[in-house]
């Protein structure tokens, strides 16, 4: 089943929320309006509005209200790209253009500037302030993540723990976040917004971490960039660390992964990586994760919404590309 | 008289606001505790919090809430150096190295992320949620604001009233916001905090024009960076603009500065500008922003804090340097 099929019910409320999303970034300014609306056609899942929604299931479930928290959560998320594709060079991202390729550096840093003040902007609608208070706590460990992405670079010396740390900051406390904030904002008791975030929380650091092992076995055309891009860009990844910890004689070859690496040196390294055991590991640890994410779910009252939930979090951690 | 022997009386408070600045930015990242302390040891006239705590003292005036503000506004304003910093390619701010040139671009981009996260996180602990709108419709307007310094960079067909909307975002609507929001969370009457925002408008609309007559006028030393900056950055000031608009030919030249230009062309061209009455108009322009800040402090009641007010208002609108 595709992942859209999956919350086909909620098909009227996502419409509407990607059209509010095209008012959220409006601008007078011509290089604002194009660079955002360029960003917003570039298109995206929007797992993390999916997420809000589902979330305000298990609460009073008011579209009007909860649609401010599923698109200051997009938002969030679509500023944290632009700046991302600053950092890591990007020319192309799902196959378009980056900003910072199209326009500059600066453009697209302060495109980044403007959707996230717009998502903040958009989250005091929701009079709880409580719901300010997470958002900007979220939007403090993301920023943590993103400096420590860069402290991090070519460090190969680097533990399970720090990747783990990083890609908490940098995924996993968003998608948890998306949870937790809708079931806040439609009201739910704590003790399901609290298993809520616990099952993006989990849901999160599987998907990163099948995101990391698919930079490594997926195709160019499937990705839209060259497959092995975060060794190429220094970002040590699980099966990186995997890898690099079975087969020392790899790990030197590892350590020497450059700008001047040529393609067929890295299409080598890739498949010396594939013979060891690091992506099955890598894979075990994403399937504990979404085992998790499983059983956070149990206890909640058994409805569509949850089943969605349970596709959801399956689809993402078995998915293929 | 000193700046700040003008609001002595506020002493104990600002030197609290200086220490819970530097645990606002604390983090466990090495590059970010250093860049951002690095910022924050450049130090600066904290002038921002300094309105906050005037305006607070026009209600009811609580320095353990009222900080909060002061910390948020300060920290907003820290940030958007940072990431003008990365926009002008400066290597120096008040004679000191600047996170870009001393890091790279991208830790500038995220220090800059974090500080304006954190300034939002830190204000989420005033309870009014309308305190948390305004502040991040100031962040809109001020990244609105440094798009269009972007967009308006070497258009010198360009406006006053581009010129005024611009300096606007940049500036005068912090300076504002500092004052409005000291004011409505100390729970001054909205006809008190309308006055104040109106007062902070003026007060930074001459500021900042005053600032830029002082890039022209002043020497290297009194500036910490080269005289006649922003005409090499394509930034067109107000002076630039009536210069070019009453001179044709100096017109022509100021349109041919560009990197190429060389320190004596520079100053021949200054000499020019200064022989035109660019700089006495817009003096005048920014006298009568001065005067209508004094004229909104008139209905306010006569306390120490309108006092210094006004001290201070004459001070940024007269400063030599």
């Amino acid at each position: 089943m595709k992942l859209n099929m999956m919350y086909s019910f909620l098909k009227t409320d996502i419409d509407l929320i990607e059209k509010e999303l095209e008012v959220a970034i409006e601008s007078q300014s011509p290089i604002l309006k194009e660079a955002s609306l360029h960003l917003l056609q570039a298109g995206g899942k929007r797992i993390r509005p999916v997420f809000v929604l589902l979330a305000a299931k298990f609460g009073h479930y008011d579209i009007h209200l909860i649609k401010h928290v599923a698109i200051a959560l997009e938002l969030i998320h679509m500023a944290s790209l632009v700046h991302d594709d600053v950092i890591d060079d990007a020319d192309l991202r799902r196959g378009k253009a980056t900003i910072k390729s199209q326009w500059d550096n600066r453009v697209a840093m302060y495109t980044g500037d403007f959707i996230f003040a717009r998502s903040l902007e958009t989250m005091t609608k929701i009079p709880d302030s409580q719901a300010h208070k997470i958002l900007s706590d979220i939007m403090v460990e993301l920023c943590i993540g993103e400096i420590a992405q860069i402290e991090d670079k070519y460090r190969y010396n680097q533990s399970l723990r720090d990747y783990l740390r990083r890609i908490k900051r940098k995924t996993a406390l968003l998608i948890a976040g998306s949870c937790q904030l809708g079931a806040i904002a439609a009201g739910a008791p704590a003790e399901i917004h609290k298993k809520l975030y616990s099952f993006g929380y989990n849901v999160g650091m599987s998907f990163q971490i099948t995101d990391d092992i698919l930079d490594l076995t997926s195709s160019e055309e499937e990705l839209g960039k060259p497959a092995g891009s975060d060794l190429l860009q220094g970002n040590i990844t699980l099966p990186i660390l995997y890898a690099m910890n079975e087969d020392p004689s790899l790990s030197q070859m590892i350590q020497k992964v450059s700008d001047q690496t040529t393609p067929i040196e890295m299409k080598s390294i890739i498949g010396k990586i594939k013979e060891t055991s690091a992506i099955e590991q890598s894979h075990k640890v994403s399937k504990m994760y979404l085992k998790k994410a499983l059983r956070d779910l149990e206890s909640l009252p058994n409805t569509r919404a949850k089943k969605t939930l349970r596709d959801i979090a399956n689809f993402i951690g078995n998915r293929k590309y």
